[in-house]
């Protein structure tokens, strides 16, 4: 049964890695799944019959069979659980790669959204300026932290897992900020991520629905 | 082997269920797992010790034998796994209640914990009327979207599960503010799991570290 994800009809990053059906792309690619992808528009989105898919209205949704999920986070890990490559075989590393995806999605991820969401809706607000130091201070702790527990190994805790694909997932949103050049571990571990073929392939096909679609 | 988790010495809410390790104990409690309380202070998460079993300095960690853990999420997950209790059968069912965990972490906490926090940290500052309607718009969003899905059911998918243990974790460090007064089925969701024997047993046991302490 080939799984389908659903994915934005029009990106506002117009498929450059930011939304977040790429990190469930990127684990597809990693263990060799084939998908369908199906795309939707923001007001589909909205609809009582997306909203059966996906509660909160937000892609990536996941269907197999007669299986639905939502969560890019939940939807990583059913993939890694099911296929070879992305989880360790031992019980402990196994438990820690989860503890990586949860600590990207839930310590990590809120602090470098609430700064570029700022930038994106308060830029032009009384307020921004005087936020910016809050808001700095929030991504660095967790940033510094991160980097201190990386230091130079590869990965976070031996080979690559899911825990890494999701972290990088998560920092290679926020790359284009710049905030990833104070930490060149951090800068690192990301390019190491974005030079694994199955993150290409992934990039690759996420982009190729748009620029295949504006040269229609 | 019994499984030791940290907790604060010096808890903001003196023990009344708003710290992250409520939710570890719940589910120790829900799968009749005994388990030890090791006491942090706010200096000793800080230090290197500390940051070798929680990269990011936080509560809780968990110790089982040679496993060390973080994120309350993957322990809650891991707890899970092992115990019968919180996880359905059924592999699809197993998978939607792991999804629900990660929307509680990761789509309906976010905006909770920022109007929280705003509440807290920038209360005094020009700026904190000002942002209120963004901030109450994007808890409303989100607790609109769970409450039309919730409906008129028990839990979220069928019987009780981590996914709800989450969820409802997450919405009760808001039951404070007053917000879910305006969802009266979440209010009566979050009532349910506040009901449950496991529940009470391990807010009794968080309450009973400070209630202890202040009559030394």
């Amino acid at each position: 049964m080939t799984p389908t994800i659903t994915a934005f009809k029009q990106s506002p990053d117009r498929g450059r890695g930011l939304a977040r059906d790429m990190r469930v792309r990127w684990a597809l690619e990693e263990v060799g799944q084939p998908y369908e992808v199906r795309l939707v528009t923001f007001g589909e989105m909205k609809e009582p019959a997306y909203l059966a898919l996906q509660p909160f209205g937000q892609i990536p949704a996941y269907q197999e069979g007669d299986l639905t999920l939502f969560e890019s986070g939940a939807i990583v890990f059913h993939i890694a659980e099911r296929r070879a490559g992305l989880l360790p075989d031992d019980a402990n590393g196994r438990a820690r790669a989860i503890a990586w995806m949860f600590a990207a999605l839930n310590t990590v991820e809120p602090p470098l959204v609430n700064r570029g969401v700022a930038a994106l809706l308060e830029r032009d607000q009384p307020w921004y300026g005087q936020r910016q130091p809050l808001l700095e201070a929030g991504a660095h702790r967790t940033l510094g932290e991160l980097s201190r527990r990386l230091g130079d190994a590869e990965w976070l805790d031996g080979g690559f897992t899911a825990g890494d694909l999701m972290m990088i997932g998560v920092l290679f949103r926020s790359k284009g900020s710049g905030i990833l050049d104070e930490y060149p571990n951090l800068a690192a571990y990301v390019a190491r991520g974005e030079a694994r073929p199955a993150f290409k392939r992934a990039f690759d096909d996420q982009l190729a629905v748009f620029t295949a679609s504006s040269s229609g």
